[in-house]
């Protein structure tokens, strides 16, 4: 958030911080703990039926996830917004029309990433974006330092929005029925919508904004209007979906969809050192996301900058476009291909994950327990991954399970030789000293678990179209 | 509830229903679904900080439940009002003077439980009936039909009170440094309190209403008075813990303290048959508690009467007095010697535990999934527990998962023969036919799980507890 008047700023927070990791790592406690489970708690439960046979839907019928609560938006507005941007982002926007949506990725002047979005472009000069605080705070104070012609209008997530409600309501409508359940909904003729491009439909008596989308391998759909019209519209497609099978997810689900998915969110923005930022720290709150950061996992540094990321740790490498000129541009194009880790999906040993779950038998030792279907609970967590020699090859970030897949997954940033699928490696699972002092992470002992390197994505199914959502 | 104007009643429910265990089985969705921790999710979180350092603060340290929100209470009052709780407990009342609580266990006139709950002598003629709907409705039917000159109100759980609150805040105190926080909280001397009885104390500038009392296998207390000065008690409360490991405890870990105290929480009332309860079912509500069990588990039988418990099932057998008339003496009486079952423990055998879990990874069988703490989803559930010869001697109701103890626990009602600590028998988990039709029950196959029984309590420390809170 931005910092109001009289506020501490994040500089302060950090000059008054000895070290910053240690606090991030303990003593930080923000709402979105235990990787945003709870956050939303009051608006959608955890499970409208029971997570498994909801992750089986998505996969194998369709699932109604309602994503109107968790992600911050912004739109932006004005005749440079566009210039703003393609200022900002590390991606081509050249071919960006009003009937289209962009995933959005930002970095530092010093290529770390900040945070990435989807971006709608709703009319010529007015922008929608959706999710990520940190990129949503970096495009605010370029726009308000940079000297663009536009204006800024914020809506916070549902549980500390000072309306106490959204703009707008938001659907994503997945899996291998969507499209039957999406025909059959739409009033009329269903258009035919290109992936990733937008349309207008009627949905139960209502006029709704579609995105052509994908998330559980399948072409779906992100259904958004405004926030007073969700109940209208959900009853319809809740309707429509009763004879294809259709369940509504709860946020167990939805937050588990990255584990097949290969999505990698919410890095820690590379923002907190670098004269460079220091005005942008200085305009950040002390108090807001970035200053609430909650670091877990095995890995610990005293060095904050081991935990920013390239866009190539997280599987963007291919989307930079340098075909434009953007912050972090130089710094990107400078960077040594050794230093360009790879997206990769673990499949944990499932002797070593029943070596866990054992361990809650008898007297000890106990290892950090693994909550089902998520199982991360640092944001961002950093488990350290080694290479049967020892030496250290990446992080391990997002864990969690699949009964779709049957596995224990999670999505990690290796070094290029260790990135080949069927690469063995040793991941630590659990913090050293027994854990942090993070009140949710209970007392424990560290485990060395054997896992085997992936693809990213990991469904086969989501592979198919992992590259068509940026253009 | 009782049944409103127009209202359909329970019986014309029953009636309707060609197989009640049939509709209870797969059709009922109670707001008491998932064995409740999720009824009070918006009042209280799961977790205050994390389930297993809460359950270990209930055994090593101290714990600070938050019991405001989920049980239901009456006021009665009146001349009558002793006279009809003799006639309703199957347990002696005779030493009931105002500095005292009291158990009440109260059971149809076949001799099957109803339900059982604590009851308060606030003043001569004043008692506070707290937990238990069936029995405060059967309460409140007798006082009503039998001519008693009482008064009743009631106040029901803050999830469904028209009020949106509660008459009085309730707080647990357990563990071993409760006395010590007890002491540090109350201003002025704290009185010593035997167990069992009440007093009146001053905590954060509030008259507050103690029960000594006993969870966790040490003297603890009840703590209540006027909901308005919840917050001031609970602060000094935190405020004096503070230095002696008093954490908060979040329902999972509440939910999951009665594996090793040993409560066997409302069994299903034995009220749906019989000719001489037909004026009972048609006073009673078609949508209410009673309307709305939930029953779930591998043991499934045609006829609802299996279902039905005795006082000596859950272990109340000692408690009954056949010093005065109350509803179910006779049938009480002249039940036999061999269709008395004990409450015992169940320790699940842990490969059989491990099998359970295992299950998850790979293309299956995957059998029911055991939620951590909380395993149980039926409400009430029943598990058939088996001889190794294979016949039916008893069932499992409660099971779920012990951070102190380190084991998978259950409580069960088994025919004497096999209930002698050490015996080996085998429970059947998981439901036929792939699971019922309750949502929150994902497809499954069954699995016969080995275990041992063992006392209830299975805490050491509680046994010690056991008789003492029943005069």
């Amino acid at each position: 958030m931005v910092k109001a008047n009289g506020e501490k700023s994040l500089q302060t927070l950090i000059d008054e911080k000895r070290d910053l990791v240690e606090y991030f790592y303990n003593d930080t406690l923000a709402p979105h703990y235990r990787a945003r489970t709870g956050l939303t708690a009051a608006y959608i439960p955890p499970e409208f039926t029971n997570w498994r046979d909801e992750q089986r839907a998505w996969r194998k019928s369709a699932i109604l996830f309602d994503q109107s609560h968790h992600m911050p938006e912004m739109l932006l507005k004005g005749p440079d917004a566009l210039r703003l941007l393609e200022k900002i982002g590390i991606n081509s926007l050249a071919n960006f029309s009003t009937d289209r949506a962009k995933q959005l990725v930002g970095c530092t002047p010093r290529g770390h990433v900040i945070g990435d979005c989807v971006v709608y472009r709703l009319e010529e000069e007015t922008f929608e974006l959706i999710s990520s605080m940190p990129l949503l705070n970096w495009v605010q104070f370029n726009a308000e330092k940079g000297g663009y012609d536009v204006t800024i209008e914020r809506d916070d997530p549902t549980p500390y929005n000072p309306a106490g409600k959204r703009w707008f309501y938001r659907f994503q409508l997945e899996g291998p029925n969507a499209g039957k359940i999406f025909n059959d909904a739409v009033e009329g003729d269903a258009p035919e919508i290109p992936f990733f491009r937008t349309a207008k439909v009627k949905i139960g008596g209502c006029k709704v904004l579609v995105l052509r989308h994908g998330m559980a391998g399948h072409l779906g759909a992100e259904l958004s209007g405004p926030y007073e019209e969700m109940d209208k519209v959900r009853s319809a497609l809740v309707a429509a979906g009763e004879k294809h099978g259709l369940k509504q997810g709860g946020t167990k689900t939805y937050f588990s969809t990255i584990f097949e998915f290969g999505w990698m969110p919410y890095p820690l923005p590379g923002i907190y050192t670098g004269a460079e930022l220091r005005d942008y720290r200085e305009w950040l709150s002390g108090n807001g996301w970035e200053a609430n950061a909650q670091l877990g996992g095995s890995f610990l540094s005293d060095n904050i900058e081991d935990y920013y990321v390239t866009p190539w740790d997280l599987g963007y490498g291919h989307i930079i476009k340098f075909d434009h000129d953007f912050i972090g541009r130089a710094a990107l194009e400078a960077l040594p291909e050794g230093k360009r880790r790879k997206k990769v999906t673990l499949v944990w040993n499932r002797e070593d994950v029943a070596k866990i779950f054992g361990s809650q038998f008898g007297d000890g030792p106990r290892f950090k327990a693994l909550d089902f279907p998520v199982a991360y609970y640092g944001w961002p967590q950093f488990d350290e991954v080694r290479a049967p020699d020892g030496s250290l090859v990446g992080h391990s970030c997002h864990c969690g399970y699949s009964a779709n897949e049957g596995e224990m997954l999670s999505l990690a940033m290796l070094d290029a030789a260790c990135a080949t699928p069927g690469t063995q490696i040793v991941l630590t699972w659990g913090e050293p000293g027994g854990g942090s002092r993070k009140p949710h992470v209970e007392r424990h002992e560290q485990l060395k678990v054997r896992a085997t390197v992936a693809p990213a994505p990991y469904a086969q199914s989501v592979q198919k179209l992992k590259r068509a959502a940026i253009g």
